[in-house]
């Protein structure tokens, strides 16, 4: 059997945390997803090593990504949402909700590598995506066909274990009596959501959907619901939450959500790359939707502003833009008003979601996590 | 939000079962599985519907792939292996089985799509592939970007969304206490096996490797253990089976399905398309390395036969591949004695997985069912 050059793999580097004594998991949460994600993958990685050692080599590239990087953002909500519903880290089931809130990785691990092939983008985390490396696999080893159709295969089956594995270990992690029944319902609506709204995302690029309801209903499906509310509802399922706590976690988590994704379409416009990690402009050469896109069109059709509207839609899509067209763009969208309405829009979704927080029986730390969690995900740089 | 025109829909046929009166399970099972993916299949595009009518236009395009054809083979396994272990039809669980084991066709959908895109395949079951009709979708109405990259992006997410109600459909049926943890293992196999053998037949394809071993493993995993072995693991697990019986199946399963794999082969080279409904020598256009390619090259290297050899290795991966040079690949294969050898692992295979289902306590009627499958497998012709 053909044994390629490995790809992409990163140590997996739980030793920090077994050799320094046991760090609580509230202080240290995502190296204890670290943690349990590298366990969890190693343990399938023996798996197809059984079956053959170049199925390893995938399950490698899986790991690499999973394992190189992220904010570990999703298992956050969901561990305060199960803290602040009475989850207690002394619990003995403490480490099986780990386990099933850490599956999230797997979930959003499918969601990156299968967006980045639709996306054809090249890097992500500053590394090679995993359709372009195994591309390159492919030509260095000069194999038969075209690299970038090897690559596109690759990247379907990597995305479908990941895909795969997350149920897994959902499925299997030790949780409480009755605990899988009760989080099966936010488990199942999160991951028909998130794809749901990936493809509002893709229909709309490619239709030139240009509504502002489109652009918050993929904001709602694609990024709220999949990155805040349903991790909070999960938790809050495994905890056995009642109905006043499940009610404000859903309203928080989709505002907060929401306006998460609008700091975000803020921050791939103006945001500084050094801070970012990602080069300013991408989400406008993807030709991406975004609110504040669809608010400066608005606009700038109301105002009978043919120029500017000329300006937003000339660089959407477009590959090139930089330098001075970019600039072009950026004075557009303030000057009409857009990056006023989406900072209004933020600051407007926070408040509703800090109050219905507030309002809620949700117990401390978690609460004033939540309220910390907020003010980052919405008012942050990165 | 933009409606695009409906792709392929299938009508939900679950009428003629209803409206007839109950048809027994055993005698009707493809009919029953049919009745049950199309009530769990509208009732998840009520969900979908609530978040936008344009993705209930994805869940259509997904029902009707799942509904619009296919022998219900995994299933069918899964049902005879429930049987066979103690499984009774008049249980009230026997709907909650049928579920269950009805999920296997979703993950096949997610199989097939993805492999149609990873394939650049056109056709099935003579109607476009997922990612062609929303090409054509894309070019009928105009939009941006190329058809091809929105056909692709829409069909790995309706193969993700197969994949994800496989498993939701799965671990949501009603079974009997107990059963979801003792049917997790062949489920978690299954699926994992089914994509590390995926992933060894594009990494055999683009590098050329032509070992019979490669091509027996890739059977083994892409095809016996997702086909015949898993599901009747599952059906048993479902009913509790004890080891013997166990053991037979998945011994039976793993010859039988590779059996089938190599029926299919020598189908899909020599096989009247009138009857098997797939053109004659796809496989050697696709460059697949199959056991009876395989044993040809190893056949022809050992007599110094290099005309020969290179009648098939000129064939491999060739688009335009028909007419005289197919037949000429023909005669190759059966002149070097590869169909022989392909014919003869056949009839050994049966031979041992009927011998492991002689020898085990498989209660009727499922035992004659199962020697009935293993002929029908064997020895078709379609």
């Amino acid at each position: 059997m053909v044994d390629p050059a490995a790809p992409t793999s990163a140590p997996l580097d739980s030793g920090d945390i077994t050799t320094a004594g046991p760090v609580p998991l509230d202080d240290a949460l995502p190296q204890h997803v670290e943690r349990v994600l590298a366990g969890y993958l190693d343990r399938r990685r023996t798996d197809v090593l059984g079956i053959d050692p170049a199925v390893a080599q995938a399950a490698d590239a899986l790991a690499g990504f999973v394992l190189g990087g992220g904010k570990r953002l999703r298992p956050t909500f969901a561990w305060w949402g199960w803290r602040g519903a009475g989850g207690d880290p002394q619990d003995e089931h403490a480490q099986g909700v780990l386990s099933a809130i850490a599956a999230l990785e797997l979930v959003q691990a499918c969601a990156l590598v299968h967006d980045d092939l639709m996306d054809a983008s090249s890097t992500r985390r500053g590394r090679p995506t995993v359709h372009v490396e195994f591309a390159r696999v492919h030509a260095s080893n000069g194999w038969s066909g075209p690299p970038a159709r090897f690559g596109a295969a690759v990247a379907i089956l990597v995305g479908d274990l990941a895909q795969v594995w997350a149920d897994d270990m959902f499925h299997s992690a030790a949780l409480p009596e009755g605990a899988h029944a009760r989080a099966g319902e936010p488990w199942r609506a999160m991951r028909t959501e998130v794809l749901s709204g990936q493809y509002l995302d893709v229909l709309a690029q490619a239709s030139g959907d240009a509504a502002e309801a489109t652009a918050l209903k993929i904001d709602r499906f694609k990024t709220a619901a999949y990155t805040v509310e349903r991790p909070l509802h999960l938790g809050a399922a495994i905890a056995g939450a009642e109905a006043p706590v499940l009610g404000a976690y859903r309203r928080y988590g989709a505002d907060i959500g929401v306006a998460f994704q609008l700091r975000d379409d803020l921050l791939g416009v103006f945001g500084d790359p050094r801070v970012t990690g990602k080069p300013a402009g991408d989400d406008l050469r993807e030709g991406k939707r975004t609110l504040l896109v669809a608010a400066a069109l608005q606009r700038a059709e109301q105002r009978g502003d043919r120029a500017a509207h000329e300006v937003i839609t000339r660089a959407l899509g477009d590959p090139g833009l930089a330098g001075e067209e970019l600039d072009r763009v950026r004075a557009a969208l303030s000057e009409l008003g857009a990056v006023q309405v989406v900072e209004q829009r933020i600051a407007a979704l926070t408040g509703s979601a800090l109050d219905a927080l507030d309002a809620a029986p949700v117990l401390e730390p978690a609460r004033a996590r939540l309220f910390e969690l907020a003010e980052r995900a919405t008012r942050r740089a990165w």
